[in-house]
Parts: structure tokens; sequence; C-alpha cells
């Protein structure tokens, strides 16, 4: 309450909070009184608490989510992807490929060259949001069959985009995980659709969303009843030019307290040079991510999409034994490449 | 090109700039030489030329953006929705409505409030983004019957949210405007969608979305052939907890003198504080917004959501002949409210 | 507390708010215990609290500014600077000038511009802290004299930044505000030292400063004794490079609620672009600022600093009636200008 | 130039750079004409340009800084502070201790703790800027004195801040480094008299400055003569209030890229909050930090300033052999504790 509230304008909030089917406990003190409302059980909208007279401000004590949350359910979530790739255990996950499908021979180049320096996953958009209409788009459904192609030829699970509901059907269709980037990570209409087909979820972290923000678009997909979310910090908004993106590492333990979800980090898009993509990657690992989404391209310079934030297949192939050795100080491992029989970390 | 790029770098990057059919041209200078690439249509990715060796940064010195801006149409747009209401030219437009229709007494009820105190188009929300799952998500399609009603029983024109391809064509059915809120702003498959209605659109800009990302959004809508869009500031992510957001008014004179396309800003959400409405909504008008878009609630300690930020009755009504008299003072008037035949400014 | 926090961890935190002097008061609710500290004199140190076991978050309810709040003086306070220029009145102060001094006749000239415009007030640069070492670095002494001299001329009250002691003790000396710029706004040692200095100060917002943080740095010189402090809003730091600055109008009503100190906008640093200027000081106005502060330069093609962002001398005077007005729509004025017998608007 | 600019206005800038001692290149493209500044040497202010008619944008494309960076020193500045700690070789640095000094006992506890655990210098505020005048300000000269006996007992060089010109040279006597804090990083006047000291300077990035501000701040020290400075990320202002800051790691390679002066990292303020510290520390060391400053006190529950980010000893003691682990991966080590003679880290 403001300091000044009367006796009437408390009463009316102990009497709303009531009304709405909590209790209310006031707490007057020196300088001001604080009511506090007991039972919020994630339903209750602190507006109509704030718009009473002589109310100073709404400050929230528990969480708004509650599925995702590590309260909820204290063991880790581990999703698999295609046939066994599972994020959110003990060896994490490298998941590379180029920013976009431009080709068969591009896509099938690009996964072979991940797949044998030791990723898992490959990654790759048929269904492309750029900023701009004139950007290239994607090649659409004709993407995604390339895409399962590359996986037939290589045994890598698919990861890829989807911008929207019949897309996302037939992502679900072709490919093992459907992202969601994070300039949709608040259209929560195509949240609700990815809840409901069931599929794997990559959720990417909006580029101005808060933690809570993020767990919450998460909520949305595990109330439909799909609880297969993979979390993805991708870098923020930055006020700074020098650098495309802020990638806030620092997300990683965070959600871990607060989620039983796999958190992976994407230091290609966090960084937006693939002269900081090694070290952050490594960084990654050393924060104990679940995972990592490298952008990687048989020939950078003849990108389509993301050329500078690219790494050449020579870069990915040194990086791996690095994020290994990494992995392995914190006594975890990487999960190795399909066909790999043993490998794990060192 | 970085400081001691050899010859050949600069070469390489020539020869690149006119493979992608341009005209390039290099400029050495004291420290470093720079290569201008000419005729840029808005097609060339910047990241191609990044990628190349010895390139330090790609600098873009023209707008992405074309059918948008000033540049391709120099006279306003004026967008008329309903009936007669004419956003965009010297008269400003003060839409005014609940967040959420909730009956359909309390939006008839609001409705008759704020056209009797001089607003011209009416919002409210039928289809509802809320962060959290569990919080009201609008009544849907009977939202937008009674949207509908009350607009019969008042005359105002109507402008309310979609969410998805599906609920668009429902706006578009029973409202006059449709809405993309800002965390759809980069949606880019509605966007497509509004476009091919035809519909005019209120295009709100994303919390972390620079003008260019605003200015390329609305492009998708053009790009498809609809060039009714009108552009909406209301507020960006602050790292200010004492604030919801932080209001950008200064969006307002630079997009301005960017684009030919009307843009009016939100006090309500820019705020997020029903004691800073009244003074943002008046520094609005002044800073030259082509209208505003308004909270009002006819009880808003009872409003199932966004309480805390919408006027009163009696508030909203106090405020019009503020409004009047400040666009007056900048030579400029506001649109009447249905039904009053003269009215205007002053 | 922590969701499942223990009996004795709850007990740990009441003990240690109890050895801190003050009252502990524990409240169980459904999901989690609260535990409310009452008489927080602004003293506490959360973090010793945040640190025990258990402890899930400390939240502060009261403020932790005392003497600049509202709450501990509820009339507006009224600084003058000068002979008579009364800031935090009913009338609105224009504060203009050149960015920097950079000659005698330059800074005559803008005076001269200026008071016959109707500005109140001037201000210009003599110490000027520059990002670069190589960039003009103000006149120093030499300048504080030219603004003195212009003072002579025209009867205009002086204001100017100093950006260390000894420049603080100079600038009392010649001129009638001390400015203490935005990049110093945390420098706690000056803002001691002007404190006990007793002259009028001008405190401009850091440019990632919250709310509470410059109520903060005004305590400072509050604290010292003196309560001659005029708050300026002067942009944030902003993610779009398309302004120099995000101005945040919003700080006005606000802080006019929390604190008792006038509070002026500066619109020239707060857009960076002359062509935003005019719209964004009438928006000031229109959202009730105390007072405008303005670069206005005789030349701005031929300034050494902020040339972009300087107001011609004609575009000065044309904007004053149109602030002017505003001022009066909601019952305000603006200061006359030196010599002017009776005060114009309102 | 803007799009329509005229001859007349595209001379006119023309002359303007050829009468600054430039030489002006204009390069007419299929939109706009661009007109480069040839010779720039960091003296020239932009917005002289940006005020001409016509003008779009003024775009740099050489840094303003000029000794800061690699390009003028292509090797790695090597600091050395205390006896024989060498800062930005291929051996990290980790400097730990308390937020404050608080007490003779307090101080040489954690001194022993920290060199028994590996560090190589203690950190701990005399002189400690806070937001409030109301909390604990240090313990000053006083303060020193116990960090000075705190070397004897232990052998740790000494990092300590310094907030003004007198504190500075207090400082200077008792220390081995003189910290700027991140508050200070653009008191230019404080960092020319840093400079004249001739000492070690710990250079914290302000809250929110650009990486380019971090580098003309370091260069303000360059210009008087004294190149020994590290600069220190220490997280950036967030929009999120799970963190107390944003720690942006990404400013590691992005600064030894661009300059020759070494870079640490501070994950104590830059998470703050104990639950992450280890995983970031790990995290710099990964992204290649030359070295970590870590807040460590005796007694966390009892520390009188930022108890909550503060790791116990034995969390840092557990911490140091992962650190080392991790350097060891990419090829470094870790500077070893005073008095043990061979290099720990392999």
């Amino acid at each position: 309450m403001q300091q000044g509230a009367t006796r009437a304008e408390i009463d009316r909030v102990v009497r709303m909070i009531e009304e709405l089917g909590y209790e209310a406990r006031p707490m007057p003190g020196a300088q001001r009184t604080a009511v506090g409302l007991v039972g919020n059980d994630g339903r209750v909208d602190g507006s109509r608490l704030e718009a009473l007279p002589g109310v100073a401000q709404v400050i929230h004590v528990s969480q708004p989510y509650k599925q995702v949350s590590r309260e909820w359910r204290s063991e880790n979530t581990v999703v698999t992807i295609g046939k066994d790739v599972r994020i959110g255990g003990s060896a994490v996950a490298v998941i590379a490929g180029p920013c976009s499908v431009e080709s068969e021979e591009q896509i099938v180049a690009a996964a072979r060259a991940v797949r044998d320096a030791g990723a898992c996953a490959l990654r790759g958009g048929a269904f492309k949001p750029r900023s701009s209409p004139y950007s290239f788009q994607g090649l659409g459904k004709r993407g995604l069959e390339m895409l399962a192609l590359a996986r037939e030829e290589t045994g890598l699970a698919i990861v890829t985009e989807a911008m929207d509901e019949d897309g996302a059907a037939l992502v679900a269709e072709h490919a093992d995980c459907i992202q969601i980037g994070a300039r949709n990570m608040q259209n929560y209409s195509l949240l609700k659709a990815v809840g409901r087909l069931g599929k794997p979820v990559l959720l990417k972290r909006g580029m101005a969303a808060t933690i809570t923000d993020l767990l919450l678009s998460a909520e949305y997909v595990l109330s439909e009843g799909n609880s297969q979310v993979i979390l993805c910090e991708r870098g923020l908004r930055s006020f700074d030019t020098a650098v495309r993106n802020l990638f806030d590492l620092t997300a990683i333990p965070l959600v871990q307290r607060l989620s039983h979800l796999p958190i992976i980090a994407d230091p290609s898009h966090g960084t937006g040079s693939r002269d900081s993509v090694p070290q952050m990657a490594r960084a990654a690992i050393a924060a104990g991510a679940d995972g990592l989404m490298i952008e990687v391209h048989p020939t950078p310079d003849r990108a389509l999409s993301d050329g500078a934030q690219s790494l050449y297949p020579d870069q990915f192939a040194s990086l791996m034994p690095e994020l290994r050795a990494i992995a392995q100080v914190i006594g975890r491992s990487v999960i190795p490449a399909p066909g790999t029989a043993t490998a794990t970390a060192g």
C-alpha cells in the first residue's frame, strides 16, 4: 500500500483478495502496510489489485509457471529426438548444419561434414523467417525432403524450424524436432499447435524475453500435454553494434535451477560472428549447457543466409575435441555421432 | 576491409560484388580500403561479403525496405477504417476501449462512454495473447460478435487483434481493422495472411524492434498488395521495473520522416500505469502522432486484464479536450466521434 | 523462502532480521513461506539475507531513498538559479544554448539569439566529457569567463557542466547552476562535493540509470545538505542505431509522483537529431516537464560538437510560441526571458 | 546523402571535408550518392557533416581509438601487478577476495583462504561506490592499510578501487593495481589522473558501455602515457530482474581481436548470484579470458556488501581445479599462488 493509505483502502484490498477466493494477510510496517495474498495458484491478475486506490505496487512472490518448474518435477527431463539422441542427460548434444537448406548437394555435404566431426543431429532451415520479405525465404517442403534425405545418408536426427501451424505439421512429418524461432517465441497459437502435435520442440528464447517469459512460453506447450521441450539461448537484442546479439550464457545455470527442461545454446546467432563462435561454444559447455546448436556450412562464402556466422567444416572439426575435453572436466560427455559405437568424452 | 587486407583479398570482394550483379567501387584510405557496392536493390545479403577474408565490416547505406519508404511514395498514406475514420490525414484519431471484451454489457457500456467523450473508434480484445496459458485468453468469436453489436449501438469503427490466420479471417469479417500485436510483429506468416486479406491493419511495434524492423514487417503486408497499414508505438522492453515498458515517442517523428504510413501511439501499454497515461497521451499528440490507442474500462477495478493501465471513463473524458487543444496548437484537429456533425478541434 | 525451505532455515532468517534490529513477520503460504521485515529504514543490505540457505529472493517494498521522496516532503521544491529563474513552480523554464562554448563571439551571439526567442537561461559547456580523448575537450576556465560575459550581456542565468571537484568549484564561482552530466551521475565523490558547495545542481540521468538510481544519486547531494537539485531526462542507451538515445519521457510523470524535486527534459541529447527536437520538446512540455534544455547554435554547421542535434536560431524561435501554447493548455506558462517585463503565455 | 540530394548539397559536403583537411570521394549510386572521407585520423566530428542539408547519415568506417587497438600494436600487452603477477600472457590470473575490507581479521582470513586455494592476487574494496548514500561506504585509508597488511601476510598482489583523484593517489601508494569501477568508466578526469600516476589500472566496463566506449576510456589512460591497463567485463544492465546483470562474455574474444590489452571477467558482479558464479567463471576461462575477479568472503552471511554473490571459501577451492583443467584444454595455465614454487595448472 502507499504510505498514507487509509484503513478503508486497506480493507478494500483485503476484501477483493477474499472475493477472488484467496487469503489476505495485512502486515503493517513503519512506513507502509503490505498485504500478503496467500495461496496464489497462478491465476491472480495483479492489475486488478494494482487498480485499487491506495495500492502502491503488486509484487509477485511465486512464479507464474507451473509444469515447467523444478518444483513441479525435480528430476531433469530428457528429450529424445530421432532414434536415440537424448538431450538433458549427462551427455551434451552438438547439433550442427547450415542456416538454410539450399540444395540436395549442399545439405548432404553439410550433414556428412558435421557427422564426421562428431555432431549427433543436423540443423538446416526449410522455412526461414527473414526480416525482409525480399530475402531468401527457404525452399519449404522441398527443403524438408532434402533434410529427410540427409538423415537417410548420415543417420543424423533432424531439427528444423516451423513458422506456422501448416508448416509445423509438415515438419513433424519429415523431421525429428520442431524448432520455434526467437521471433515466434510468443506466437501462442503456434505454441499450442506444436503442443498438440506431440513431437519434440526446440524453443528459442526471444530477443528481449526474460527467463520467465521463456518458461511461460514453454508452459504453453506443456499445458497441451507435450513435455518434450528443449529450451535454447540464442542471444538478446544489444545496444552494441559491434555484435549481432548479446549472448546471455548465465541463462543456462539459471534455467537449470528453475526448470527441469534441458537448455542448449546457439553461439552462432548468439554472437553473429564466426570469429567468436568457437570461444563461446566452449564457454557454453563450461557453463553447463545440455547441448549446442552451431551453424556450419560447406562453403560459407556462398551461403544464402548467415554466411558470416557459419563455421568452415574444418573449424568445426577442430572445435569438437575441445568441447569433449571441457565436458569431461565437469563430469559430462558429448553424445557420439551416429554410427560411432563408443566415442563419448575424450 | 581490415587494415592490412591484401590486394588479393580486395580483388576477391570486388569480384564477388560483380558476380552478384552490382558495381564495385574500391576507395583506398589512409588506414584501410573501403569497397562501395553500387546499385543495391535490397536483395544483397551482406553476410556473404562479411564472410570473405580481409573484410572488416559490411555497412548498409541504403534502407532494406522499399514500398513503405517515403522515397517510394512522398505523400502521406491515409488509411480508412470503418465508414469514414481516416487515419494519416491532418485530423488525429482517438481509438479507445477496454483491454478485453468481457461481456455484452461491458463492451457496450465502454463503447458508449468513449464515444460520448469523443473517440472515433473502439478497441477491445477478443483474442488475447497472454504470457501465461492460465490467464484469461479472451472470448474469441463470441467477443467479435459483441464488438459488432457495440458498433451497431454507437457507430464506432472496430479495431481488434488477431493472433493467427484463422482468427484474422474472423476479425476481417466482424471488425474494421485487424490489429497485429507486439508479440506477433515478426510472425511473417500472419503478416502475409493479413496482407492477402486486404483489410486495414494496425501493426504494433515489437518490444525490442528497431524502427527498421517495424518498417520491414509492414513491408511484408505491403508486398502482398495491401498498403492499408497503420503503425503503432506501444513501448519497448525496459531495464527499469518502475515502468511496464519504455515508451519511445521519438519513433513518431522518425517514422514520419522515413515512411508515408501513419503512426499512432498507445500510452496505456507504453507506460503500464493509469497515472502516466494522460500525460503521455498529450505528449504523443504534441510529438505529432496520427492517433492514439487508449485503454478505457467502465470499471477498471474489475477488469479481467490490464486494469492498472485502464483509464476511468471520467479521466478519459477530461483528457479529450486537452488533446484537442494540443492538436490545434500544431495545426491539427481530432477526428470527431460518430454522429457529432462538426466537433473537430477546439 | 524457497519452496521446501525447512523450519530451521526460516528460523535462521527470522533470527538474522531480529539481530539486525528489525521485526520479522513470517507468512506461510500454499507454495512457500514469505518473511516480512518490518521497519526497514533504508540501511538493510538485502544480500545478507539473500545469502542465507533456503532464501529464494529478497523483495524491497519500501524505497531506498528518503529526502528526495514525495513522502519526505509533499510540496514541490522550487530551485532558483541566478537572480530569479524559479524551476519547479507552475512556469516552465527553457534553458538553451550551444553544446560547447567556442569563442566569445559565438557564446554571446547564441545568448542573444536564445534570449530574444524567449529562453530564461543559457547552457554551454566549458568542460566537455567526450568519449574520445582526441575530441575537443572544452575551453575550461576561459570558457567559464565567456559564459559570465554572456550573462552580463543578456541577463540570462548560466548552467554549465563540471566534471570534477576542482571544476565544480570554478563553475560555482562563475555560473548559476552546476550541471552533472549523464556519465558522472554515479560519480559519488563529485555528487558529495557539489552537495557541499550549496549551489543549485542540474543532475542528468545516466544512460542506463533506473529512476531509483537517479533519485539515489540526487539523495547523495541532499544528504550533504543541498536540496537545490533539478533532475534531467536526456535519453537512455538504445539498441536502435536510428536514434542517438532513447528519450524516456515517461520519467517525467513518474519522477513527479515519487519526488518533490523538479524534472526537466533535454530533447537534443534525448533524440540526437535536430529533425526530432521540436516535436519532442513539445511532447516534454505536454508530459508536464518543469523545463527544457535545448541545444541552439548560431551556426550548427560549424559547431565543434553536437552540430547535428543543435537547432538553428530561427527553428528555436518558431518553437517557443508552440511551447507557450502547449504549456497554457495544461494550465502552466513559460518563464519569460530576462528583461521582458510581463510573462508571455498564460 | 539523402535520396534526391542536389548537386549543390553534395558539393557543399565535399567542400566541408576539404576545408577540414581531408580528401572527399563522391560515389553516386542507383538510389543515393555516398561521399567518402579519406584519411580520418580520429579527429573528425561527424556531426558537423551530419548537420549539412541533404546529408542522410554519417557512417564511421575506421575506429575512433588509436593506441589501444591491435592495429597500433599487434602483440599482446602484458601488465605486471605487484612483484610478478603478469596478466595478458599465456597464464590466466585469478584475483579473489571479499567485496569490502571490513576488518583486519576478515581481510587476512580472506587473503589466506584465496591464496591457499590458488589465487595470485587479492581484491577488496576500501572505497565503495554504493547506490545509496546510507549504505556502508568502506573503511577508506584504514582499509588500504589492512590490505597492505594482508599482502605482507600472504604475498598476494593487491587490487582495489579508487573513486576520485585523492583516493587514486592513496591506492597507488598502498596497493598494486588501481581499479576504476563501472560507474566511473566515463569519469574522464579520474581516467586522466590514473593515467598520470603510472600504476597498473583495472578498468571495468560500464553497465551500458559499448566495446568502443570501453576502449575509448582505456585510450584516455594510454593517452597520458600509461599503457598498463587491464580491461574487465562485469555485466551489463539487464531488463530481466532474474539476474543482477547481463554478463557479456562475447566481449572477451571481441576485445582480444580489437585490442592488445588484456581482458578479464568478473562473474560475481556479472551474475549477482553465488549459484551461477562457478559456472560462469568456468565459461569465462573457456571463452579465453586473461583472468578472473571473483568475490570470496570468509563468512558471506555476514558480509557488509554483496553477500549473495560471494563464494564460500570451500566453493572457491573446489572451483580452482576446474579452472586449471579448462585452461589446459585451450593451451593455457593458471598463474600459481605466491609461494607455490611450480606452476600448478597442467
